[in-house]
């Protein structure tokens, strides 16, 4: 019974398990834990006093092993919506003990292989033993390379000691579960399959460490009924800093799984006792003794806030590649006017600032006498236009707009909007490129709306720098400057999307993404800024900027699986919009982030900086990035002559 | 003039060249140094009072930049085998002066588009100014994607201080020259035409130091006039350590080019310079500044003994990449067996190993009563049968010997043998598998030369297991043990040799290789010991070992491109036989080493070690290995599930 019903979240955060002990009659299993509330089970497979070493060889190698039952007590379906394997806690591929060793690969391929003859959804893997895990990894590897569609949950306690002198030195034997973790899954070679199950102790890290998880795999999280506190009337509890972690789950699709013993039943009054009890003979079944955590868990759920709006709409594209717009080279279609155009708070951003550079351009005794031109630059349908005409009226001053646009198909619709608005005596349409329009006088203001995610991306400074000759040389530029920033994250999702193409090209393209399982593990900061007009004599659009990020200390080491860029822009004066995460316009959706991947996702240790070099290169016909890591190592080149990503001019 | 000409040996190091000042004169230039004696000159391309940024930009294009003359003022061949570019030693990429870097990127650009005009061979880059070297190597990374064959000499003093508590410190901006060339070479992602030219200085790392160089691509050394000493009658000379590294260049295709002004013409007698003097008038042209080192040089080239002939022999499979031989899946062809029977010290040593076998089977007192029955398993050509009786022959013991071979082929040849030589009352020729041979008695003695260049990678350990059923309880089996070792290699050229098919799988397959420009980082430590007869309950060939390797701490940091694997076996007793470097058996060419690649090179720092994981892996129709390094950083694991190489059983 899902634990309750968000509107528009269909994750599987919605679904409680319970981890059970070995039991020869799964159906029985199943069906007390199902009929108690919770979801699914998850179960050992194999009597844990197997042994593949004690199994007697009689010479016939028919021997059978001891499942649990044949394949039949449970349907199909049961098996897959139901059930999460347990693997044999008792393997240790890494013991000194040979004997241990070789049963714990048998066992593991045996366990594996059967969960997925029954098509589980997942296995639990037993947590490895610190960060040398070297054969069990191995062995977890080669079955990963013929698995079926299970994913394998890797079980890691969620710990890190908040000792700095340890983490001081670089070569101790970390108490960081993260750094067991992330030996495993290196060794792995971060194959898609191989996930974390977190085991969540009473105590917890810090807010920077626990971070780090939310973007790692993280599928499930098993909360100890020891995790739990007691409230005033005797009925399990979390303390804030767990809810909070919780409802971090929920909202990032990781399920919940409770485990251990009944713990918080002492206390419960004779009368709810009796009402138990009253209910139980009802209803003829036994109420789960478990089944307190589970409604707490229940709660928490249904007490989050609603998603709003955009966030529902959202949804879809969380952690979603998707190649950034050429609109220089391609012309965009009438749906992606459609979309853009929705975003009424970018549009009253630009309405501000026209009105500003207005009335600082055209005194009050002026405004009936003096005409201002303004040309909007890639006008599109038009959204500017009227923006700039509502600005007009706003102010009280006089306008004459000339509307450039080089798509002629837009073009056909900005002729139907003037007409329609009856605004032919104020709206001149220009249907060329900004670049090479032969402008009939110039221009007061320039508006444009050219900026990509990443600010420059889609060519601005290009465009305006062409758009110039028209602007009269104390005229003004909406934007007047934009910057572009990065910041290091942890994305394990998106770096495997990159990575299933099994190309250079796509390590070497940046991509928008409405980012959603990332950890942003140091603030953002400036690249590239770009300022309009530029009368500079040396006029270069090419830039070169190294930057340092230095990630909390209290982190712990984390994976750098990309660069995440955003864009602030300056319209006029005090007017912005922006997508970096602090300073970011609220309720805007035009723009999701950019993603830079990394080829080979750089480990950084605390205490020691990441230095990344980013290049914006121009070539006659095309404008690209470069980028590199300079420590903690050193990675090539990415992008070199823009071979696999650039923008057309 | 080639300095000299050695049997056998074509290598580059025969021609020295001379680093030149500019001038406009290159006909000149190449005139005087080539008959001088130099064979090339690195000469500048460009006037270096030339700077980008002050050519006067006159609105006209076409400004002509201010070469060294056209094209044509040398011949196309003059341009290739005589001339090396030197580009402007003022560039500097990593200014922070930005007027200086646009200028050097500029200038760079242009210069190597000319040098790469007239089809040079190669153009020296001056040094990168430490480890921070980011935009230049953008910039030569850049250059590199699209250059024609031209080598790009990367150029970097030979210097690493002592300072023992700086390498302790892990952060500190390395003195040591090694690093700034891996930096450089990391952001250029190895590009196979990007190497070196080291710039001796008078005084010299440590021999372990030095030792990295000879993995690295290094295609020149340039030695200046103030590292010369003086000799008692005031001629150039060199310290004995500078000896030796020249001696070494000179063994691994390394130019020496003299740099520098004559230092050492003061002490010289009258009548030697009378001598000079006469000797210029009668030739009617100078003799060259720099000849007194050019002779000394020349010296040491004449000086260096010949190669032996299995040197000269082997020349040809220096740093070759070899696919190792599957004998036991496919048959081997008559000139393989050729091959491998002129191997005499390989036959001696079997033939010393049954000599001791026999006679601490046989006492004296029964050599004419006992017939010791032997076996030979994988008998090819017949060998091995041929030692044996010369072995009996020797002691004067009886044998009865069979000769079992798989291979048809040579199972042809074996019979003429047998009948050629009248052994046919001592030897049973049977052709079949030794795996599934039904012997009709039990033997004394097994000889069998199933091992690889990793000791069991040719699956002796199978064959020898499946041979066991018809050895006497007591009987011996030569090999009677054998281990395989490894150690870390620095090896630019084989890693870009592997890098080069572009695949996964050429990364995770294991070559035979003669290695020679490898640098050896750490003594080689065993791997696998397999022990014949193996009379043990628990039969397994499996095996997993951990390897921990220190690098000597006068290194410097280092790069690891992968294990350098061999093997040493133990015939009888003490009489044994294999190829790691300090146990190898002289003048036995039957085996190359073994190489293992890593995926993404490694780079050690002092201090740390490096932790190997080796797992010899078998299945029911392969056997293969699986190998990873889990220190100083995680590699995913090699080769899972023999996915890319394997051994068919």
């Amino acid at each position: 019974m899902p634990l309750g019903q968000r509107a528009g979240d269909k994750s599987d955060s919605r679904y409680c398990g319970v981890e059970t002990e070995f039991d020869d009659d799964m159906p029985q299993v199943l069906a007390s834990n199902i009929s108690g509330g919770f979801d699914f089970v998850v179960a050992p497979l194999m009597d844990p006093t197997y042994r593949p070493s004690l199994v007697k060889s009689d010479g016939s190698s028919a021997s059978v092993l001891p499942f649990a039952g044949s394949d039949l007590i449970l349907s199909p379906s049961q098996w897959s919506s139901h059930v999460v394997g347990k693997i044999s806690s008792w393997i240790d591929l890494d013991s000194e003990d040979e004997v241990l060793r070789i049963d714990s690969e048998i066992a593991l391929k045996q366990e594996i292989a059967w969960a997925s003859h029954l098509s589980l959804q997942a296995c639990l893997l037993p947590p490895p033993r610190g960060t040398s895990c070297g054969n069990y990894a191995r062995c977890v590897n080669q079955i990963l390379q013929g698995l079926n569609n299970m994913q394998l949950w890797l079980r890691v306690p969620l710990e890190k000691p908040d000792d700095d002198a340890m983490d001081a030195s670089p070569n101790h034997l970390s108490g960081d579960s993260w750094e067991w973790w992330n030996s495993f899954r290196l060794l792995c070679e971060h194959h898609s399959q191989l996930s974390i199950a977190l085991d969540i102790l009473s105590s917890l890290p810090s807010a920077n460490s626990l971070g780090r998880w939310f973007g790692e795999p993280v599928r499930a999280a098993i909360v100890h009924t020891n995790t739990f506190l007691t409230n005033a009337r005797g009925y399990p509890c979390l303390s804030k800093r767990h809810q909070r972690l919780i409802t971090g789950f929920f909202n990032h699709s990781i399920q919940i799984v409770i485990s251990g013993k009944l713990l918080h039943s002492i206390t419960m009054g004779i009368s709810e006792l009796a009402a138990n009890h009253a209910e139980n003979d009802v209803e003829g079944i036994h109420r789960h003794p478990l089944r307190s955590y589970l409604d707490y868990v229940g709660y928490l759920y249904q007490r989050m806030d609603p998603l709003p709006e955009q966030e529902r709409f959202e949804l879809g594209y969380r952690d979603f590649l998707q190649s950034p717009l050429q609109p220089l080279m391609d012309n965009l279609e009438a749906q992606t006017y459609e979309t853009f155009e929705k975003d009424t708070v970018k549009y009253i951003q630009y309405q501000r600032a026209v009105c500003k550079a207005l009335l600082d351009r055209v005194p009050d005794e002026k405004a009936s006498s003096v005409t201002t031109v303004l040309m909007v630059v890639g006008a599109g349908r038009g959204p500017l236009v009227r923006a700039s005409l509502q600005a007009a009226e706003e102010t009280g001053r006089r306008l004459k707009v000339y509307a450039v646009e080089k798509n002629p198909n837009a073009v056909v619709t900005l002729h139907s909007l003037v007409k329609l608005e009856g605004w032919e005596n104020i709206v001149t349409i220009i249907s060329s490129d900004m670049r090479c329009w032969d402008a009939p006088e110039k221009a007061d203001i320039l508006v444009s709306e050219l900026l990509g995610s990443f600010g420059d991306n889609e060519l601005s400074p290009e465009c305006l720098d062409g758009a110039q000759r028209f602007l009269k040389q104390d005229g003004i530029s909406i934007p007047s400057s934009y910057t572009s920033f990065i910041q290091p994250v942890t994305a394990s999702k998106l770096y495997n999307d990159v990575k299933s193409h099994k190309d250079l090209v796509h390590f070497e393209t940046a991509y928008v993404v409405k980012l959603h399982s990332v950890a942003r593990l140091a603030p953002s900061q400036p690249v590239f800024t770009f300022t309009h007009p530029n009368y500079s004599t040396n006029k270069n659009n090419q830039r070169y900027k190294k930057l340092r990020f230095e990630i909390p200390a209290d982190t712990g080491s984390a994976m750098v699986h990309g660069l995440a860029g955003y864009f602030d822009a300056t319209l006029y004066k005090d007017v912005h919009l922006g997508i970096e995460p602090t300073l970011a316009t609220p309720n805007m959706f035009s723009w999701f982030a950019i993603f830079f991947p990394l080829r080979t996702p750089v480990c950084v240790q605390p205490g020691s900086p990441l230095d990344v070099h980013f290049w914006r290169c121009c070539g006659s016909s095309k404008v690209w990035y470069e980028w590199c890591i300079t420590s903690p190592c050193q990675s090539p080149i990415n992008n070199s002559n823009g071979r696999s990503y650039w923008v057309g001019l």
